[in-house]
């Protein structure tokens, strides 16, 4: 990293489980771009706005939750798309109330009109706000809030 | 309306009950601007990207359903808070499933957090998707994706 | 109305919200026919057995209330598709409870196997019975029923 | 059974356990006429439509499946009032769920307003349709709609 | 209305749904005073402490919505009895608590002792107090404390 | 049957499905006696009472249904441990509402300590009284309230 | 007791568990006025209309019983706030049921507003009527009810 | 007590809160026999077999704790009515277990079709047997069960 | 059977309601084969390791419950699918409990990705072991793992 | 008591229901301890720490508030062991409520894996602290912890 | 690997959390084969068929999802036992919908007669099938249909 | 680690995720002692009792089971504080049942009092005892438990 980026703020994008799998998983749910065009589209935003993205994928629940600790001493807000831990896990959940800047949770498919156990998000209490359903476009609306309000703080 | 404007493309965006109250109600939970701050604000979006708003406040369920089935002719997309009626209203859900175009779901405040019968939204799982808890910045995030989404069709 | 169809017994026909979109909404649940062919349909056989026909829809909740409160005025039974608020009126359903003579209740679609909260109808309890899953049908076989008894009284 | 009256289509009227005791049987809730009249009422309708018609009734659930599936072979229509197994039984459910032309399922009494336990029906989601509650009425709406169904198919 | 009226303090007295039946329905529940019985009784009380009511019925939600939102303006207090809306109206609820004054609940019958639905009210929470069961003395209860209150102030 | 038996007051000894085990299936549940025991020592107590027996098991719910409406023509009590189907037949339970003459549940275990879905009986609120957990005594208490019952009218 | 007030009518005031604290436990949520003031309060409305009050306080729920027993014998009206006993005496309940005269629940605070466990009340089933939320001033309410109803009998 | 039926077996008979209001309370439901009645009938048993009757009511769940703790020093059984503490004590459930000689739950209605609240009992899981339904017969046949059950030890 | 046969170890197979329509029923859930296409298939199996197979078909709970029954006498394993049985009854259950040998509980389709109530078995908790979803392989599963079971005893 | 220790800190140890016969009762849970064992045990210690105990024990609930409403006027801490009264006695939770000092709620046996009733603790949420499990040892974990809190204000 | 081996199919056996315990863990539930043994018996298995197995066991739920990703790119077929994870793991659920080939879920013990958070599995929904409660056997038939499914495509 | 302490005693200390934030998070709830100050304080304790403590954190699940099943080998007994994966995580439970020595479950804030889901843990069922509430007293006492217990084996 240079010397000039790293004095730009710095805003972490946190893929969950499986989103590494994105564009070859269930197309018809998750549609056909991978995740690297997620992550490629958002630097193309971050850029624009001089913001430096912090982009990681984890399968691992603790490795999601030591990641976030980390982001605690040098980021200025989250995008999280916590995947299949938004519904069973409270670790995750109490590592994000701790993170004192915004917290976005973001989901590509409508997570309430697909299995039950989908529709209730224990992530979405502790965020500051939450958008799904727009496919990847839920990145971007992130992404695009997070630069405005850090622009208007 | 000007015969040019007849020609754009027209989104409707249609505030539930209590709305017409925002800036004075709960200004804690809902903020300090009025209605009217909110649809003046996507105005001036919408005339930047040619787009006709239609904007709408009632108090009535039917009133609402009434105009979504009007909306059904001749807009390209909704954009919806349905206030209290989101966890009651099967009625507006069913007049929703009818629209063929896109449909956004906006909440201001957070609903996920709030008392237990806000967290399950009837209108959720009907609408393309959901954006809750950034403050009138809901509204703002439904227009820029649904702008975008008609530009790139 | 003529002197002669004023001496006429009346029945009421109720159609609750979406269903002036009939014909035009998810015809692979709800099919072709719109709602006036439905009311001419049932008309035709009014008229064969001497009876008056009342026809009303309405989205809204309170003035299907306001025309049940009418009816119990001038009308011997009432034809009733609560729609959405099927589920979710108790104040339809007190509107009913007063009306002292026989109500039917009809749906088109096959309530019980659709989304789990459709399965239970508030109404049913205080109609004198139910026909649900008979397309429109279901409305030909409330009038048949209704004309029958009352030509049996 | 005349050689004529084989060629007729048939039409399965099948009642499921106690409605023997027609009659005799909690008359406030189920009239008073026995099954027996329910049968000749029903063989007078179906005569003048020129369909045959065969009346089964047992108290048992095996007999009652056994006899669906012979069903399937000769009959083109089965009205079925499936007494207390309607709400327990999956294995009549999973029975009529294989015949291939219409199922209706009737009621004497509204099954919505009495015990809890008998709001829920296990056959009404494979039925092609409902009617509850018009007394031996139901049975006979039943036979007219089918009547009409094969008449216009 | 006099000047001299209009400088005293007003008070708003709202019926919900299927009031305006009161007296006709269900007398065994709700007794044979008819509303106009009602207010009037009201207006006594009301005259003999130099209190101004205004009172109001409606069948539809949006109405009592609107009405409640209208008495923000130039009432000091609300006495509501929100009908069959009481347990189905998370938007009724959301108008009475951005009232800033007194609200009173009141039922004419035991709510607590009839049909398992009706034992839940979205209102009570947020009302001053509760008064049910009275018949419509709970109505008189409620404006004797709201009487006593405001002179107390 | 000799004249004289044929002129006593006949009770109905009803075992449900598996009983015919007794004695062989766990006995640390259910004892070590045999089914011809039960009857054997209810026969006793029958004869110095004057009472004819009628003892009856099956393991098909049908048959016991159809073994309950005939009990209606020639007896005056019915004594039934309904074993599996207690909790899962409501075609047992109609039966049963229909018998016109004293009915009483017996259970050889304490249904209320052993599995959860064996706590709850569906034929309970139908019978006149329950008696559960005394063994085969259960049977034998049953028998000697029924005799006194009849003694006493 | 003098012979006078011996002819009077006798109103029973009963006051459940933790009340004799009232003025000094959680001021926020019940007041600062005690036990002594409220008794007082009423007394001086009850002289008014020539009424004896008896008021009787205990954490007991078994004395709660027994006097509730008492007042069979020789009261015309209760008046009690059962307490922390509202929501679990099923025996409290039984004890009211079998009082032949008016009983009014009463609640300081608005119970329908805290713990979860508090919404439900197992005695406003078979009161009179309930009365919640006014702070002290529910008792006030509930005297002038019973008085008004005494003098209107 | 002689000295004679102090060698005598004991058997212990306790009746729960509001039971000394037997033939007061309810009749419908619990009959127009005392519980002096109950007890001299249940006393006339126990001479004729020889056993010594303890007799006890309270409406005081302590009290009945404390007399069953008192009973094991001196009883071989307990029989006891647990009124309205059958559905909420489990301290009372907690003393029954350690008792360590046959306890016998009777209730004079049947328990299983009143309230929902009232089918299911704290108390049958740890009793030997449940009597329930039989009016004060009941107690009749927990008696002869118990003094059966001590002359066959 | 031939003396030699009679001597080996049998092993009964019991195929509950509607499974005598295999092939026939719904091929996208079950298959095409038939039911006697997997008996001759098991018997091939069986032939190789010289065992008896007893197969049976029934769609009366009352004859599956008998046929264990006799199983007990002569067979050294029970592979059941209990078809429609499975979810609803208990009888079903209490004789296989019974049953001293291992209890393979079958099913063709995944029971786990149906209708909910398909999800639970009251069979599993009392078989030996369960297999779901194979198609008619899990049959095959079962015999091998029985007949291997066996061998190794 | 004497002037010395009259004047030394006094912590109030409070035993529920059925803890008398601790020693006595089902000693696999609760161990052989007696009630009195425990309580020297305790004075031991806070002899050696200049504290005054006083030990309670009651069967009865209202006992037990009385004495906790007692305790608010001399003691500086409360540890309770509510016994069965933990999952029914909101009562008892209101006194513990107003208490202004420590409290400890203590559990001998681990009330999580036992009966599922056991899990839920009324008690806990308004206690300072729960121990549970240690047998004994958990009131003196508990006493520890409260001489501790007490020399460290 | 051999060159040979590298142009075998290849089966994914998976052992979740605590299965590295196989053997010292429970054995009353779970046997006292180890893991090591567990995996022995498969590869003679595959051996004879010409298969290649990879067998793998993580206590972390996000070392399984990798590994079942890396299984998408060179397997024909996953065995896993999810063990504890069964229960509570969305994510795992979702990294097996992904996989193409067929997925076994197999558990050692009978999953549905133990706590009642183990009858319910996320895994098997999305599984082919399921084998419960052979003990090790479970792996061996798992693997047995496997071969037999691959063989016979 | 020096020769003498590998001859003393090993107690396991293991703290759950985001405990390493102690100090930092959510200070209302916690607390601002670091983790460090816990173990340190802990660590003098064992020292005075000679007792080796073994303190360790992690977010990860999986690696709190692999750090469990170590302790197996070598440690007298676990402290946990399970942090968020008390309420979500069977794994760790079934991980801690195999371990044969003590495991105390400890809880810095009251989990009773906080969001409903913190209430039920998975972990206490198989802990020999919890302690919640205290602070980081609850590890405190928690050690002071162990080590009495360890000297009076």
């Amino acid at each position: 990293m240079s010397a000039q980026s790293a004095s730009l703020k710095k805003v972490s994008i946190i893929h969950g489980p499986n989103l590494n799998l994105l564009g070859k998983r269930e197309p018809e749910i998750y549609g056909d771009k991978t995740l690297e065009d997620v992550n490629t589209m958002l630097q193309h935003i971050a850029e624009r706005h001089h913001i430096t993205l912090q982009c990681f994928q984890s399968n691992h629940e603790g490795q999601l939750i030591d990641h976030i600790q980390q982001d605690m001493k040098d980021t200025v807000g989250i995008i999280i798309n916590p995947g299949g831990y938004t519904h069973t896990s409270i670790a995750l959940r109490d590592a994000l109330v701790v993170y004192p800047n915004p917290v976005v949770e973001v989901h590509i498919s409508n997570i309430y009109n697909r299995e039950a156990f989908r529709a209730e998000s224990l992530i979405s209490p502790v965020a500051t706000g939450t958008i799904s359903g727009f496919g990847i476009d839920s990145y971007r609306l992130a992404l695009l809030w997070l630069i405005n309000h850090l622009e208007n703080q």
